[in-house]
């Protein structure tokens, strides 16, 4: 995300259906006032319509109002993708926030600076799994967890679609995985991050969140797509709270899978990510069970890291069927900060021999 | 949404990129354990990961353990269209769930029955008009929605991108608003309900909600694209509050109108707003502003009041562009059980002589 030239939000878009002109028209409209533009008073049609900003071929700028926005991540979203996503044939390919406008929002707590200081881990990817599958009981989790812990792994997160299920209820689970992750790391002089799934109930994922810290867990995994970006954000700015937050792209694919329509994979889960407070961006990356080309990760990563106001960073965490012998090229291709998740790869064979393995190799690929 | 045979959650996938069974394999595998299939145990891969019921061509049906689906909303939605949204050429054309599952949810707390008798209104559509365009101050918002509840409309809700913009500040204009809905109702002898839109922080929703019910709104305005579904299921089943909700389809457009991709528009906009406490479900209309074919609003129509065991129905809301001249042409599409939504063209002339004609020409519409 550059930087804008003014105090307004920017918003590129690419329209690939209709008439640009009529269609960048519409949206200007649709996404400020929604009401017939020629009844419109002529302030309202100048200051809170949104303007258009320059128009080539298919691609437009348009720019709106700060004030438009105003209220918080909520209204940011409906301002951007609200009933516009509606729209066949229109996809958001960038956006730019002012400082001003960002100085309202905290962002990431730790960002790729924090989450180094906090893990004590000056250079180098961090070294992430999941514990799964679903079906297995919370003591078996915490053993596979201990095992990956003492391995020296820097955050276990749950399997995102670890919820509460009748195989491992929520509490029990995330009691058991912390006790057996402290144990681990207090026997092996680690120091792995236990990362529960916020996937519950919205009126309990604050308390939640609060049980999650106080049976040891020390972050937080957090579906947007789901839960919302704003709650999301609430739990990144709870001081009470204070622990690192990873984000996981369920429920979003379809914002961002088709070319035509959509938003870009950077806007979504760079930009949008760390303005609502991620610390770890999760998605899938390319040549694993999913979609995403090498060029849209990229973009993940750059507005992962691209300068952000008083914004900080977040850590790129490619996944979705990671393998170890990519390790190398995954650090080529991403750099340092990058966080990398491989899961159920691990468990093909010996789990503790192949998290070895991971740290070992990922160790040697830090520059020090 | 028909009954399922057993107690089993069914989803129907429409699969149009990749070797349908191959995909169903990876669909049923990646919803619940997302973990290598041949390294799980036996039982897991039984009951755990999702079952093929059936498969025709691109036409998949697969069945989950209700148990997969622990914990609420967010679960199921994460069951449902969690890592597979990142899956381009798979759509979800229907989906059944059990009623000893949905035994599990309240649902809308009014519906079509409980709509009426709260607005006395026995027969005929809801007639429902947004207060806009936004930059408009709290007081010339409050005597537009006053002229609206004098010519005996049944619902006036905010413009949902009405959010706490400078030109006028959430908590003063629902103040304001309401207040002037009640004078004017007292005056005509009308019952307008007012609904204010929650596009607010989501630390704020709750508070916002009981804020607008004690100033004297009598009904909310809901986004769940941006807030999260569960987010709207706990107002909905909010006691204290025991207000009708209507849900606007703000950031959910991605994942219904790419036809190979996505959800079905029946299964998000009928099914699953209803799960989520939806007594109005707004979409927009085919031949407005917007896109949706008939048969994509009918299916909207059909699951908003298709028998769904102990889950009440919702009305379904077709706006986005509406004209006073398709009010008898609506109402013969959709029938008697539609809330009408028209905004601006109610502003194309004289406010108060456009809102009577409305209100005239949809009572004389009603069966009576």
């Amino acid at each position: 995300m550059s930087e804008t030239v003014d105090d307004r939000i920017e918003v590129d878009y690419r329209i690939s259906a209709g008439d640009p002109e009529e269609v960048a028209h519409a949206i200007r409209v649709e996404q400020t006032i929604e009401f017939p533009f020629d009844l419109a008073p002529e302030w309202i049609q100048q200051q809170v319509v949104g303007r258009i900003e320059s128009a080539t071929a298919q691609d437009v700028t348009i720019s709106y109002d700060q004030g438009v926005a105003g209220g918080g991540i909520t209204q940011l979203l409906n301002v951007l993708w609200g009933n516009v996503s509606l729209f066949p044939g229109v996809r958001i390919t960038d956006l730019r926030l002012p400082d001003s406008y960002l100085r309202g929002f905290r962002g990431p707590r730790f960002g790729i600076p924090g989450l180094r200081r906090l893990l004590d881990t000056p250079t180098g990817p961090l070294i992430c799994t999941a514990v799964k599958p679903m079906g297995t009981s919370s003591a078996d989790l915490g053993r596979m967890a201990a095992t990956i812990a003492a391995a020296g792994f820097h955050i276990i997160k749950d399997d995102h679609g670890l919820a509460d299920q009748p195989w491992a209820r929520w509490t029990e689970r995330v009691r058991v995985i912390a006790e057996h992750i402290d144990e681990a790391n207090a026997q092996a002089g680690t120091n792995a991050l236990y990362m529960p799934s916020l996937n519950v109930p919205a009126d309990r994922i604050h308390d939640a969140a609060h049980e999650a810290k106080s049976v040891g867990a020390r972050a937080l995994l957090v579906l947007p797509g789901v839960s919302g970006f704003d709650a999301m954000r609430t739990l990144a700015d709870d001081d009470s709270l204070a622990l690192p937050i990873m984000a996981h792209p369920s429920f979003l694919g379809s914002n961002v899978v088709n070319p035509e329509q959509g938003l870009d994979h950077g806007v979504l889960f760079g930009t949008l990510m760390r303005l609502a407070g991620a610390d770890i961006s999760i998605f899938p990356n390319y040549g694993g069970r999913f979609s995403f080309s090498p060029e849209e990760c990229l973009r993940i990563k750059t507005e992962c890291q691209a300068p952000m106001g008083n914004i900080e960073t977040s850590w790129p965490s490619p996944g979705g069927g990671m393998t170890l012998d990519r390790l190398t090229e995954l650090t080529d291709f991403y750099g340092q900060d990058v966080a990398l998740l491989v899961g159920g790869a691990l468990h093909r064979g010996d789990l503790s021999a192949n998290a070895t393995a991971m740290v070992t190799t990922v160790e040697a690929l830090s520059n020090r």
